[in-house]
């Protein structure tokens, strides 16, 4: 069996569907910065959002199974559907942790919450599965729970529309249930939804708390890595290595603006 | 070697990324009644606007293969970005037609242009690789072209957001630097945009003819046959068959928004 020093040097993994996962891995960065990481990003088959339950569940197996080739001490799903659908599935055919951002999200929201009225906005695909719902109910019996897809806000992230007067019109449209509900807290269920983070609070209301399960993730991977004793030792900063199944047309442009600076060291990944 | 009867008699073969080419396929019902035809929607890995030219072909050349193992008489590439790429590429692999969406837009909005200004609109990825701007110069050496891609258009067909304000806001913003250029025809050229038509010509001004790829097409598609001598003899009407490589979410309301009537017959298709 490996030493627990060898295995505390491995790094971490993370899969998204494709580029948004970037956000997720933006906060691990932040919070860990010391620790190794591989991302993968399977734009050739993106986005997962739309597709069925199985296709979902075999092209996370193949994403973890690349990630796991790179001996990575953890894996992350940043994709929130590909959490919603096959984290556990995930969890029984690897010892090493898998975690995803339903739960990180959920918990935080339950500890938010004042008023018992939390909404979640999230893909069609998310939404439907009701895995926020399913999740926050294990930590609280009496939040009352508002959900709300957001299709478009995908595109408007991609696109770089991030404030101007269509994005604050469609965000209005989306949000009036849940503001009339009068939710105190929301979960941005997406991983491209931090990116609209300031129109969604302009409409949703400054006092509103907004939970990005990306931010929540990376604390959550940090308690585990604790909890294991798996914490990197390294004192210099953490190496940062990307892979993506296809080189989508826009990918430069759209995966600095997730990320928040330059991508370097991106290769392209064959998954079997 | 198959008698031409024996031939007639065979379905026409369409294959889209997913369910936009529907579009298409519903001008191919309506104009060739008494075809059959073959439907295959790639939705488990739509959409191909976003992928590289490589992917493209790939997924492309997977699609005809499982058309001709159907015994199609002929191919229609349903898909813009599939037809800017990978055409040229698949008449060289069948002996079977093979025709995409790209060449009948183009020649079709040549001969409608008085004052030889045209507009294409279409998918980042369709923009990116001019496919109408090179088409459009085969028939043509003095039209001017002007395009714009509107990423946003797909997610609002699909969500059924066709007339509504934030789609007004949307296209006046994506059309407005073609209005400047007073082009006096413009190519829809994307599956999902003739969904979008109504509020796509209010925009653009009702003067400016708007040419539909998927009709556009579709006489090409009778035209080919009938110089051939493949077109059907049946009286009856045709069947139609669809088959696709994943179920998505919502695929039975999108589905029936762009083909405009319930769709039954949906099998999986397993691409090897």
């Amino acid at each position: 069996m490996l030493q627990k020093k060898n295995l505390r040097s491995r790094p971490i993994g993370i899969f998204d569907s494709g580029i948004g996962g970037l956000t997720v891995a933006k906060a691990v960065f932040n919070l860990l910065p010391n620790e190794d990481v591989i991302y993968l990003g399977d734009t050739a088959r993106l986005p997962y959002g739309t597709k069925s339950k199985e296709t979902v569940i075999l092209y996370s197996i193949e994403c973890m199974k690349f990630l796991l080739s790179k001996k990575v001490k953890m894996v992350v799903v940043a994709c929130n559907t590909a959490s919603s659908v096959a984290v556990n599935f995930l969890s029984k055919i690897t010892k090493v942790p898998v975690i995803g951002v339903i739960s990180p999200g959920s918990k935080t929201a339950v500890k938010s919450t004042n008023n018992k009225k939390v909404g979640v906005i999230g893909t069609y695909g998310t939404i439907k599965s009701k895995s926020y719902n399913k999740e926050i109910r294990k930590y609280s019996k009496d939040v009352i729970i508002f959900s709300q897809p957001c299709s478009l806000f995908v595109q408007l992230a991609e696109d770089g529309w991030t404030e101007n007067r269509i994005t604050y019109l469609t965000a209005s449209e989306y949000l009036k249930e849940l503001k009339k509900r009068k939710i105190d807290t929301l979960i941005l269920g997406c991983t491209h939804y931090p990116i609209l983070k300031k129109t969604i609070s302009k409409v949703i209301g400054k006092n509103i708390k907004l939970i990005d399960s990306g931010e929540e993730t990376a604390k959550e991977v940090k308690i585990i890595l604790e909890e294991r004793n798996l914490l990197s030792k390294r004192k210099k900063k953490g190496n940062h290595r990307f892979f993506v199944t296809d080189f989508p047309n826009n990918f430069k442009s759209i995966s600095e603006r997730f990320l928040g600076k330059k991508i370097n060291n991106v290769k392209k990944a064959k998954l079997t």
